[in-house]
């Protein structure tokens, strides 16, 4: 029913895996790499050059990677130098500029645009419409709401841009803005539209505008529900541990661990 | 001018009803019905797959309703399953997942992004980049400023899934944030940038985050325009009541509602 | 590598200049005006008709100017209407309504949406995902960061719309809200996520929900790196003092002007 190679276009200089599919309309560029069993879905643009090809006759793509058994939404585009490992989705009409790398399992969400030299880790979820500013780096199994801003200039405008860092397992709200060059612990939760203008430690619960700290969120209890944090030993959909749980996942994968 | 039947592409099993035009570049999915005098324009996808679709080789295109005088404007992707009422209208790029329905004569503004499983009644109007996130409930006359997120997990991430639910005539402002499960009663106003975690008692006006109590918005009153909510008294642009009053129109649809 | 004149549709009543590269898949309608060197990137649709086209037979399509030495990135929506001055850039999936203007050497980023009838300065760079309520007024040298949102209504829904207006060389931080017809001075810095909802004094820093005034930016010392605020001393990237300093520059175009 979708992949009918209608107005497709690729370029000779592009590498077509195995039972790749690519939808209607869309182009693929100069030195892309698609793996095999990935699907390019329609009216997507893969490999956009970057902006050196305006004004450079003698420019040359950058390699661009969309690992295997990757699914790429509709009307996305992707600038070269992108590296996507294996497994990753994207939402519709997501931008990714040049040159981030993009961790296996990770989904990108509908709208989400990520601004270029941005390190994401794997089994990531950022939901739509989430904005990375360049060099910021998200660790693994990080979830990102909707409409989350991570910025990176520290007195706008200035050259001394630094992006923020966000540790694995940390939970950040819709609606959020991190400052430039803020460190956000790991297993943190970050409560809708908080502004988050200092370092923030591991396991904290915050919230406000500027956030402010709530509580250690090892003793956030609902009643009935009991500790709901870290979440890992609650949730497991699309994880590793799917099939296990995350202590043995945990224990398997790097025994020397210590227990949460 | 627009319409020259450029690189559309129709499925077989799509049914197109009389007078409707559909845009260059456009692709119509199986099992999508467009009823007469509709207009979907450029670039637009319609009865997309479903995720399933990737997995399932007898996969068979739930029906898409695209509903009679609707104008679906360029780039929106509407999923499978949707059922869209009469003189429905989107904005540009707007994306609707699976199974939502919507309402006669409401308005989805340009990038608005409905989740999917969400219910929209008739008569609203969502501004640009409004984000609906699964199982939401959106009654009628309600109109939703631009980069308003409705949420819908009340202690991330979890399987508790649970959407907001709106009621009738309410006007929430831009960037607020509405949390998983609350209900906000009818002929509220809720400020801008407001974070809304409680439920929130018919004709109030709130805001802030957390949002609080400011008062009863019959009670808002300003010098030289006297009593401004409910606001149906004042405002009538393309709602029903138009042509004579709000008085009129409802006591001539439903007599026994008590005066405001 | 890009552009090969594939799937582009132009009206025959589209005047285009010289060294103008159109991206395949892009449609140019009536009535619009690309000056030379200009580039058109893919799937961009310029001279969008106006409402009045669905239900007037007798239309026709408002002049569109895109001014010379501009890129319009792809995914663009640009309305007829729109006078964009030289110079002039956007990023992706940026929709422009109807009758704008757009000053030289200015660039509206990825997922910005302009409603219509807006009026902005020279030099100015809206970030992503910017979204600007009919009727504003942007200044020039103005930078407004992403998910900033400028509204128009005082009392919604009401019919007096008021647009709000910015002045010059102000910074406009992420996530911001400016509500109807506010002022907001020149060489101001409003904070992220702060509500403006009284006019902001010349050279203000704000912040908060709704915003307060902190300080006069030009007491803003961060140790080591002295006075940052105006900022135009110590920055000049793509701005035209970029080659000379800002006070050599300013006396060359303006000598009656006072020092800062």
């Amino acid at each position: 029913m979708m992949f009918n190679n209608h107005n497709v276009q690729i370029s000779p200089k592009a590498a077509i895996g195995k039972n790749v599919r690519i939808g209607d309309n869309t182009i693929i560029f100069d030195n892309v790499i698609i793996e095999e069993n990935t699907t390019i879905a329609h009216n997507c643009i893969i490999g956009e050059p970057l902006n050196e090809y305006y004004s450079n006759k003698d420019y040359t793509n950058p390699t661009t990677i969309i690992g295997h058994n990757s699914l790429i939404r509709s009307h996305t585009i992707i600038y070269a130098g992108n590296k996507l490992e294996r497994n990753v989705t994207t939402g519709h009409r997501v931008t990714l500029r040049e040159n981030n790398t993009v961790g296996y399992h990770t989904v990108i969400g509908t709208l989400s645009d990520i601004q270029g030299n941005v390190t994401i880790g794997h089994y990531c979820r950022l939901y739509s419409n989430v904005h990375i500013a360049q060099f910021s780096t998200i660790g693994n199994f990080i979830f990102i709401y909707p409409y989350v801003v991570l910025t990176n200039d520290p007195y706008p405008p200035s050259y001394d841009l630094k992006g923020a860092k966000i540790s694995d397992y940390t939970q950040i709200g819709a609606h959020c803005t991190i400052l430039s060059g803020i460190h956000v612990g790991n297993n943190c939760l970050l409560g809708a539209n908080s502004v988050i203008n200092k370092n923030v430690p591991d396991y904290s619960l915050v919230m406000g505008n500027p956030a402010k700290l709530i509580m250690d969120i090892r003793k956030y209890i609902i009643p009935g529900k009991g500790k709901l944090y870290p979440w890992m030993y609650r949730y497991s959909r699309n994880m590793p541990w799917e099939e296990t749980d995350y202590e043995s996942w945990l224990q398997q994968h790097n025994p020397e661990s210590p227990k949460l």
